[in-house]
This record gives C-alpha cells, sequence and structure tokens, in this order.
C-alpha cells in the first residue's frame, strides 16, 4: 500500500471538572488527510485549505509526528501529507491533535501497522508538542481512540477509555484568538483543598454517570469551581451561552481546550439542536463571527480506509 | 413490631485519591444493634461493651441520630439502644458512623420504614457530627448503602453507589490514638493544581477502573500526593506496611479514614491473607498492640432482620 486516506476528528479536551485529563472526540468537524510513500527520506506538507500552516516539516505537527516515525522505523523512504483541515487552528477543539493523529494513524497503516494505538499516541506528542508548548494527550488520546478518554499520567502514558452513552454536542466557536499559553498562565498555580474535593468528587461521579448512563448525574457532575472562573473572562458571552443553554435543556458543558469554543452536551439530537439556537441567539445581538457545530461523540478515534474513500 | 437487631458494617473512608469523598462498607467488624421501643418519650442507651461510651443520649451519636428521628416522625414513644460495639471508636474505620447508621436503620424499621435510604443518611449525619465536628458522609454513606460509595455533595447529598469488582481487604490497626482535629489540622490549605490535577485524574480513573473490574489500572490508580504525605507521619510504620503490603500482591492502599488503621486491598482472597502476614511482621517488631482484620467489601449496609437473628 502507498497511499491512505483518513478522517481525523476534532475533540473536546478540559471537560469540565475533567481538565487536563478527560477528552472526548467528535463526529465533526474533522480533517481529511492523505499520506502517500514517497522514495525521497523527507517528508513534504501539502495544505489544501486557507489556514496557511508551515510547510517546514520540523515546524508543521503532522510533519513532526511523520520524522519521528520514520526516524523510529529506520525507514529508507519518506511521506507527503496532504491535509484538507476543517477544523480551524486555535479553535479549542483539538485542531493540531487531528493534524498529529490523523498523520500518526495513516502512516501507520503505510508502515504496515507496525505499532500500537498507545505508541501513535506517543508519536502524536512530538507533533503535539509543538503546538501545545507541553506533553498534553488529553486532545490526542480521544482522536486516537474515539470517544471518551480519561489520561490518567502523561508519563509513562496510562490511556483509559470510557464507556458513556449516547450523547450528543453543541460547540460554538466566537471566532476570536485566545493564546493557549495566555489561557494557561491565568490558571491560579495553588488551589484550596477544599474546592480540589469538590472537584475530584465531581469527576469521580461524572465518570460513574458516564458508565451508568446515569443523565442526572452527569449534569450536577459537570461543575468546576477552578479553572471555569479563572478562563471564563476570556470567553465572550460564557456565562450566557451557558445559562442559554441548560436553559434549552443542555445538562451542562463548559470551555473546550483553552478555548474559546464552547461546548454543551446534551442527551436528545433534538435539544442539541435548539442549544444550537439559544448559542446562535446570544451571538446574534454581537458583532462578534462565529460558527457553531452539531455533532455525536465519535467512536473509533482517526478513521481509514474504505470509510473514507 | 417493637424490637429490631441489626448489624452495622465498619467502613473506610478516604480511599487514597478518594479523600473526602470515597468510602466502601466491610463484612467484618461490624457493631450489634438492638433497639426496643418503649413508652416514655426518651431515648435510653444502653452499652454491651467496654468502650464506656455515653449514655446520655444527647452526647452519644446514636442517641443524637434516634431523638432526630423521633423529632422528625413526630412519635409518641422513644427507643432503648442496645448495642455490642465491635468496631472500637477511634480506629479510623467508621466506628461511629456504624453506630449512628445502626440507629437510623433500626429506628426506621420500627417507624413502619417511613424514611428513605438518603433520609437516613441525613439523620445519621446528625450522630456522626458529634464524633467528627463537622458533615462528613464518607462513612455514613457506604454503611448506609454498603459496597462502593462516592459523595458528590453533602450539602444538598448526593451519593453515588459505585460498581465495583470481587475485592479483599486487609486492615491492621495500631493501637494508639489520632485525633480526628488533629489529623485534619495537618493537610495544607493550598494544593498545587498539578497536584489536584494528578489527583482527580487518579480517582477518575479508579472509579472507571473499579465499573470495568479492571485491577491493574485499579493499582495504578491508588496514588495519593496530597493527603498521604501530610498524614503519614501520623502512622507508625505506615511506608513498611504498604511496601511490605505491595510487595505479597497488594493492589494498593493507605491511610483508614484519618488513621490509625491502615487498609489494603487484593484482587485474591489468599493475597490479603498474605498481606496480613506481611503487615503483622512489620508490626511484630515493635512494641505497639495492634489487630488486623481480614474482610470482603460488604453488600448492602446495615442489615437488619432474620440475617441477624
Amino acid at each position: 500500500m502507498d497511499e491512505i486516506s483518513v478522517r481525523a476528528p476534532a475533540s473536546v479536551s478540559n471537560v469540565v471538572c475533567g481538565f487536563d485529563c478527560l477528552g472526548f472526540a467528535l463526529e465533526r468537524p474533522f480533517d481529511e488527510i492523505t499520506l502517500r510513500r514517497i522514495s525521497e527520506r523527507t517528508v513534504r506538507i501539502i495544505n489544501r485549505d486557507q489556514f496557511g500552516l508551515p510547510t517546514d516539516p520540523e515546524r508543521n505537527v503532522a510533519g513532526r509526528t511523520l520524522l519521528a516515525m520514520l526516524e523510529a522505523a529506520n525507514a529508507d523512504f519518506g511521506f507527503e501529507f496532504e491535509s484538507t483541515k476543517h477544523i480551524k487552528p486555535g479553535s479549542g477543539i483539538g485542531s493540531s491533535a487531528a493534524s498529529a493523529c490523523g498523520a500518526a494513524v495513516a502512516a501507520n497503516r503505510l508502515l504496515g501497522e507496525k505499532y500500537s494505538q498507545m505508541e501513535l499516541v506517543e508519536f502524536a506528542l512530538a507533533g503535539e508538542i509543538l503546538a501545545s508548548g507541553s506533553r498534553h494527550a488529553d486532545n490526542v488520546a480521544p482522536c486516537i481512540f474515539g470517544g471518551f478518554t480519561l489520561v490518567r499520567s502523561t508519563d509513562p502514558l496510562d490511556i483509559v477509555q470510557l464507556d458513556f452513552p449516547p450523547l450528543f454536542v453543541t460547540i460554538i466557536h466566537p471566532q476570536i484568538e485566545i493564546k493557549t499559553a495566555e489561557a494557561r498562565a491565568i490558571l491560579p498555580k495553588e488551589v484550596p483543598l477544599k474546592s480540589a474535593v469538590q472537584n475530584w468528587a465531581n469527576l469521580g461521579s461524572l465518570v460513574a454517570a458516564l458508565a451508568k448512563g446515569d443523565y442526572g448525574l452527569l449534569a450536577r457532575s459537570l461543575e468546576d469551581e477552578i479553572v471555569e472562573p479563572a478562563r471564563r473572562p476570556l470567553i465572550p458571552n460564557f456565562d450566557k451561552v451557558k445559562e442559554a443553554s441548560i436553559g434549552v435543556g443542555a445538562l451542562g458543558g463548559g470551555i473546550s481546550g483553552s478555548g474559546p469554543s464552547v461546548f454543551m452536551l446534551s442527551e436528545a439530537a433534538e435539544t442539541a439542536q435548539d442549544v444550537e439556537k439559544a448559542m446562535t441567539n446570544v451571538f446574534a445581538d454581537t458583532d462578534i463571527e462565529f460558527k457553531t457545530y452539531l455533532s455525536g461523540v465519535q467512536i473509533g478515534g482517526v478513521l481509514c480506509g474504505p470509510q473514507v474513500q
């Protein structure tokens, strides 16, 4: 096999009380990636979109991932990576993770499935670190495995695939820029033990609620009094969006990644549509451009082969 | 019905990364309690053990619970509470919770099952607060419901019953006194966000591991770098006990409640026995008296009726 096409899903990380560990994959948007084996021992990047991402493989998330894999595999060939991104860089829904994971899964196919999924997470992290500046697997993990994942540890990697019930996701992406570094710097270095306890009780309950399919408990567990209060001011209309969404039946939600996207979870597809309308109404009164997405929780992670032909 | 006998189980709270929220009930030890309806509108306490607990109902954990229930039920009668405690007060395995919950469940039977289990938790908390000085449901919840429970919130009460696989518990109770107030005072008021994140990732993974019956993940999740380092110095030989236990195959464990008891979890009954020997060996070299317990995770909470006749 000399060529493979894959779809790499967007993902939500920092799921409310699951800051820095809990994430899930989205059915849409996704990036379309084609990887070709080439005889030159190099990585060639072709961007088929308007985002102007670097074509120098050392400065490109997918490029870094591919270089790491070629080196590890001691390959005597190279790759041409052609990408049509639909996940806007900087949107907070795992754009760089999709590039890195799409590249990793596609390359693994062309390398004869040499590596395990956990190894692919490692390779994708080699790319992702270029975008985020640190070794965070909370978008990479759901992008590789699909569904809900919990990163128990990054070093060594320990990723838990969670059971979960049907859930529908509404996302609004206000078209403003938030720098990940700034969103990190705004966080408290220390937190009151009492707030930390409240947060881990909520995350434990959230994991139990997902496993049981208990939507009421899920809604009650979607609380965060540590990260959300610090980052909320960075997101225009955050409180209004959240209030309006829950007002029409959303279970809850919060900032996706480090923003600016905001996600809400619903039990029913129709509720997720109502949430989209409610979010739209909030932003319709402003001059901030925005985009919304409706999605299920994606299963399977990066999909390759016949599904995407 | 004018008389009922119940067994109230011991329980482990502060389960490693589940400080202040996660607990489980033990098959042994347990308290034996008989409650009788009496015509006087009062609560009479009879202690059939050597612990010398107060017989003034206002100063007795079970007495407070019973007074609260009689008042809420607007009863024109009273209770005689006769208790043979096998759970030593101050051992860190939920002695006061057993008294309060045993009283609550027995009284509810004599009141015609007037109250729900969640209401019984509330009544038991009215007693438990006398012993602990604060409203903590992490022993009361497993004692009422059995199994593993997660207290998501104390106000309002929100208790999650967790699924869990077969587990065997070994407990060593060094016969020293630790005051709950002192064990609280030793805790940091603030914790680094990084440690808090590590802890909630571990608790989320622990809940997932219990639900999946994944013993390997369970073992990896039993980590606590916040409370254990602060309280470890209060427990003689803590590090040695932990190391020896894991050395013979325990999955992990830690301080039970605020100590001095230490608990370890094992996948197999024989391992739990080996852990008991290993713990005993550690303390055999000292002049500290100790007692050990072997137990399964108890199901059902306070048991009443034919089981205990």
